[in-house]
């Protein structure tokens, strides 16, 4: 349809958009209800078992937790290893252009629907937001993915001939760049969110302001009715009727909007604890990132996992057991599933009133049941639960998350940190009841305050936790205290630790070169000589098979540079950079035979000197074989980039069978072994085969000079989303490569590390 | 105060963006309560003076109307022009990047207060919006101005020496770099909006999405501190007593935020009708601005503005009397200013009930009081408008926004965009409640989508609208239809016309090359080659004053190369590029007089000659100096930087005096007067002023080569924010440079002149 300028592309992306809002919608319902009713099931069974053994209960309760937790721990390690945490992190890295394998593989996407549902319905403290994130950009990636056919060499390895039968019809739309991949990836991200909470908008900023690294107007829209379209699935869901009401889980009554010039102080101390609490979080999390045993060991992570899940269930059935209050079930909302007797009789003799366990209530309810209950608590409201039991559970609960933050499930710490946010707020709007019986104190809206401040103490958000909080509880009216306690913890948490739970996590990712936004500090004293890595392998405009062979076997570098051959030019112009071309380039030329066979010597001058192709090699293939490289990496082992830098992926390509069987009937032998045979031009055969990288070389690739300050090579590689970036002296010949990672080690060199660097130049 | 790496600096920064805040607020609240008293007022002399004569009334009016413009348009005009219009358009363009002259003055920030309350209480249809945005950037660049001193040369004449007394001290805080001022003008630019709409997360999102051409984390939060003090101070000023509430302007009730299935296809009727509508308005202004008068001709253009308000004066008289209807004062809220009896009498001799005429109290009253009784009309609620006036309404007020949008005074398009919005979706409500009896049809919802959809197709913004208006109306149920409106409309309205109302106007602005985030398709067959200028004027490292001289006050450019000399190097090293020199760092450097007399002669290899500054020229002083060149367009008439472009800016300088005093005393005579002495070297005398450039050239400047896609050049440009970019072959030697206004006449250029510019090469 080529109507008004619509072309077929664009009615496909929206397609793949809505298809994206669509399944991100389902999978969020699908484990919401699975979590809801599970733990429902579970309170029932231990409140029947609790009667007649409390040791038969807890031993139920134990094994229950870790087998699920062993299950979904089991398919992380074993099957689909980046499925691991919240996975928010890796999805970030993803974005900013990073290359992480298998990150949003189908695989992947299944083991953790699978594992986030065994996860938040055993008894360990970890929400579902984070993985929801992934799982919104493993959906969009598998949607994008139109498996274009790009048939193997091999196939036609009879025909003997240099062009394989590649056609661009293979590709209807070409997705197949890692721009349009990560807009698409961009709006997964945001309907994730989205579905988490209910936040159509909180969404789309949680992907701006976290999540993605690039970011337009385009990619603003797309989210926005991803987003859109998720929440109104959602809320068709769970009403079984169509509304436009936001399907926010969080949404609570009774609290009123109104408050004295004199609450601010206590508001302002409910931010600041709240988010000295964050901090500390993020410091604990680090500590304890030391300890804990190394990825590789699967079965030490398993037992670690296994190890969490059991403290955790203690915590959860030995607490309320020693602590929990006995207390009246409000009349208000007496018929909800929340209240759990546990050890308190259900009805009393006495008042013939339903009795609950309140510590028991806190923590084996759904999280965000518990957490609206907290939001409840308005002026007018008798809280729920006593001072006591709200401190005991505030110390046993962050205890037991932060023991699970960290270990090899699929999980997120969105929800127990609001979840921690909560409870402190709450506790503290209760105690300030106490000092202050006079005053207007909802410990509600400190409950709120909290969990927002919480967030923000964790996760360093502004602008998105703001609206996801306003879109989640379905209120405006507290927008103002809201956006006060992001800034305030924000404030106090950064004096604390200075990075958030993110960058943090990033930063000790050794593979991963996250590239902030800002260039960092420590590249001020720096210029680009500094920083890039001088050693650098390139080739010449017509370069010899045997050499690109032997090069790419020996290094594992991604992008080369391409030179004037140097005898054949005058001594200034040879050795000038005129390209780069990157690995997948020469593998592809290599796999579809793009090569002649020539005789060097008789080459003068390389600027004029038409290219023998065997027949077949007219414009229109080398059309074709552009296309072909750029989609490359989606065809071969799409999710695995990493395994084209092996040495392995040379001997793949089979070129040997094909090399000697040429040879043999030209009777010109030993052009494969040994490279250097430059030099020695006489006892090398006349004939070699060779390449010719003109047509397909980058000509124009971004160089600076050595000079250049290291921030200013910072900001270009990331606006412009670089890969590599060749540094050249003044004369135009490459001195250096700058790949991500020497700009992310770079990055992180402690001070006395670079002003070891700047003396030795 | 260095505590925790807290330096004083940072505490000024948010010193200065609190107060920000505090004065956005004072100024919107003294706008609108300005607003609302005059309005009153004039409602109530009307009322009073129609009982006797309706000619003397509207003759009343009409006077009072065009005094009140012509004030405004006066001192537009002859005052402060930078102030005309909402004053959006300009600001985005200034934190794009572009030099606006006197933007944002103090004269021209009086202007704008006083120019806007004139506007908004005259009979014209324009609101307060648009300014409010231009009023917080001017506040924030106000703020941010510390006058440091810089002392002129001529104070310290009669000492003769080469370096004037300029002390770093004399600007405490570095904000004279253009990176700081756009973050507090950006802060500025969100509160502004954020006070007109009681909207501080929308503002912020507004001044992301649409003004804001760099934005990072700390911008993000600047803004949201900024939204946030101002919002808290506004709710302040209109309750007088503290409370967290939003102090948003349109916050209705009676609405349910309950709707079916089969009330969808109506809300799409009605987004779409008013997506069309937005286009609309966006087409007639661009076809009415080809014939109103050019603004150079101040007398035809207040003649222009003072015809406008007589035609809209004469609307809102004379189409109540003919087409009014007189209803009973509905009960629920019958003690309001807002129901205007007109012609109606008072009271009902009949029935006693209190009358209102409904188009005239839809004409007469403050616009924000008008749009928030039409979005309250509840599925309950008797409609306050009949049909039929509804339907007068829209027309004539679109007729009357029409006209008034573009005259010369200070005005926004925003509130009349929501009013006239508004106005079509209650009518369209209303027909489909006489249309569909049985169905449960809110015309106020529709009038909320319909204001939602106008704005969406007017300025084609997509999250800030969705957030001002949930703000704005402090009810986040409404928030899914209200995304649904925002995306249909902009579907609809980009079929029709492409640009939204700031892009429009950008691309009319001829002086003004305003850089989209996304290159311009326009570009895709161009290279750098196709769009530098090549008419690009250098200096070598060690140049004459003269020649300085000549080329400043020949040429208009700011950058110039600076080359290796050619007759000091051999042939390949001559005349190769090696840094980048700014017209104003020229400037300083004469004015302060650091150029020696030397025999240029004698040098022999520039790379190890050092330069033989008078005395006290050492390390320091030219430290001294760098940050006197960081600072000069800040002290030097600031708000007109053009006017360093001008040929009379060397002359200001007065170099002659000083020149011929020294001449006289070494009695060596015309080395001033004529430049390209260089060929004739014997006839001049030995020794000649020249200039060291080499301590002050940006020695790493980006270059392209000339073979780079011109998309690719854009993004640079723009991803970057480069004012120069020098376009080089193959060897490193310069020929072209690309300017701003070079990539902006590239992207406006048709394809048919493409065409025609590829083929030339």
């Amino acid at each position: 349809r080529h109507l008004y300028g619509y072309s077929g592309l664009t009615l496909a992306k929206w397609t793949i958009t809505i298809c994206t809002g669509l399944l991100v919608g389902c999978v969020a319902y699908i484990i919401s209800s699975t979590q809801e009713f599970i733990i429902t099931c579970t309170k029932i069974w231990t409140q029947k078992t609790l009667s007649s053994s409390l040791a038969i209960a807890f031993l139920g309760y134990a094994v229950y937790s870790i087998v699920l937790v062993l299950i979904s721990s089991c398919l992380v390690l074993y099957w689909a290893p980046a499925a691991a945490g919240g996975g928010v992190t890796l999805v970030m890295a993803y974005l900013n252009g990073n290359d992480i394998p298998d990150l949003l593989r189908f695989r992947t996407l299944i083991t953790k629907i699978v594992g986030t549902i065994c996860t938040i319905t055993s008894s360990l403290p970890l929400g579902q937001e984070g993985p929801m994130v992934h799982i919104g950009a493993a959906i969009a990636s598998t949607l994008t993915w139109m498996h274009g056919e790009f048939p193997n060499q091999k196939k036609y390895e009879d025909k003997r001939t240099c062009c394989s039968k590649i056609h661009p019809r293979a590709w209807p739309f070409d997705f197949h760049n890692d721009k349009d991949r990560r807009e698409f990836i961009s709006a997964g991200t945001a309907a994730g969110l989205a579905a988490a909470f209910g936040s159509p908008v909180g969404g789309v900023l949680y992907s701006l302001e976290e999540a993605s690294s690039f970011w337009s107007r385009k990619v603003m829209w797309r989210s926005l009715v991803c987003t859109a379209v998720t929440t109104m699935l959602l809320s068709w869901l769970h009403k079984r009727e169509f509304s436009f009401a936001l399907p926010g889980s969080l949404s609570f009554h009774g609290l009123q909007p109104v408050f004295h010039l004199q609450d601010l102080p206590l508001f302002l101390f409910t931010s600041a604890a709240a988010g000295i609490l964050g901090a500390f979080i993020n410091t604990s999390h680090g500590w304890l990132a030391r300890v804990r045993p190394p990825s590789a060991n699967a079965i030490s992570r398993i037992v670690e996992a296994c190890g969490a899940t059991l403290v955790s269930a203690a915590v959860i059935f030995i607490i309320p057991y020693l602590f929990g209050q006995c207390l009246p079930v409000p009349e208000t909302n007496a018929d909800e599933e929340f209240w759990f007797a546990y050890t308190c009789s259900v009805q009393d003799s006495m008042s013939g009133l339903n009795m609950y366990n309140d510590l028991a209530t806190l923590l084996f309810s759904v999280p965000h049941e518990t957490i609206k209950h907290l939001l409840q608590l308005g002026q007018d409201v008798d809280p729920y639960f006593t001072v006591k039991s709200l401190s005991i559970y505030t110390v046993s609960f962050l205890a037991i998350f932060i023991l699970a933050y960290g270990i090899a499930t699929p999980g997120g710490i969105f929800m127990p940190s609001m979840m921690v946010g909560a409870s402190v707020g709450a506790l503290l709007g209760c105690i300030f009841r106490l000092i202050f019986p006079g005053a207007n104190i909802q410990p509600g809206l400190h409950a709120l305050i909290g969990a927002t401040a919480l967030l923000g103490g964790v996760f360093r958000s502004s602008i998105s936790v703001v609206v996801i909080m306003v879109e989640g509880t379905g209120s405006i009216d507290f927008i103002l205290p809201v956006i006060m306690a992001v800034v305030v913890s924000n404030w106090v948490a950064h004096h604390i630790h200075q990075h958030g739970a993110y960058e943090a996590d990033l930063q000790q990712l050794a593979h991963v070169h996250f590239l902030q936004s800002e260039p960092p500090r420590q590249l001020i004293p720096l210029t680009a000589f500094n920083i890039m890595s001088s050693h650098v392998v390139g080739f010449e405009e017509i370069v010899p098979v045997t050499d690109v062979l032997k090069v790419l076997r020996s290094t594992r570098h991604n992008g080369f540079p391409v030179f004037k051959s140097s005898h054949l030019h005058s001594n200034d112009a040879g050795g000038k950079m005129v390209g780069l071309i990157l690995r997948h380039q020469l593998l592809l030329l290599l796999e579809q035979h793009a090569f002649a066979e020539v005789d060097l010597s008789s080459v003068k001058d390389s600027d004029k000197w038409q290219f023998p192709y065997f027949g077949c090699m007219n414009a229109k293939k080398l059309q074709v074989l552009e296309s072909a490289m750029r989609a490359y990496h989606f065809c071969h082992c799409p999710h695995r980039r990493d395994l084209t830098s092996r040495p392995e992926a040379i001997d793949e390509l089979d070129l040997y069978g094909f090399f000697e069987s040429r040879v043999s009937t030209k009777s010109s032998h030993g052009t494969i072994e040994g490279g250097g045979t430059m030099l020695d031009a006489r006892e090398r055969p006349k004939k070699t085969f060779v390449l010719d990288l003109r047509p397909f070389m980058n000509r124009v690739p971004l160089t600076v000079r050595g000079e250049c300050s290291a921030q200013r090579v910072y900001i270009i590689f990331r606006t412009l989303g670089l890969r590599h970036l060749c540094v050249t002296d003044s004369n135009g010949r490459v001195v250096g490569m700058i790949t991500r990672k020497d700009l992310g080690l770079a990055s992180r060199k402690s001070s006395v590390s670079t002003s070891r660097w700047s003396t030795t130049l």
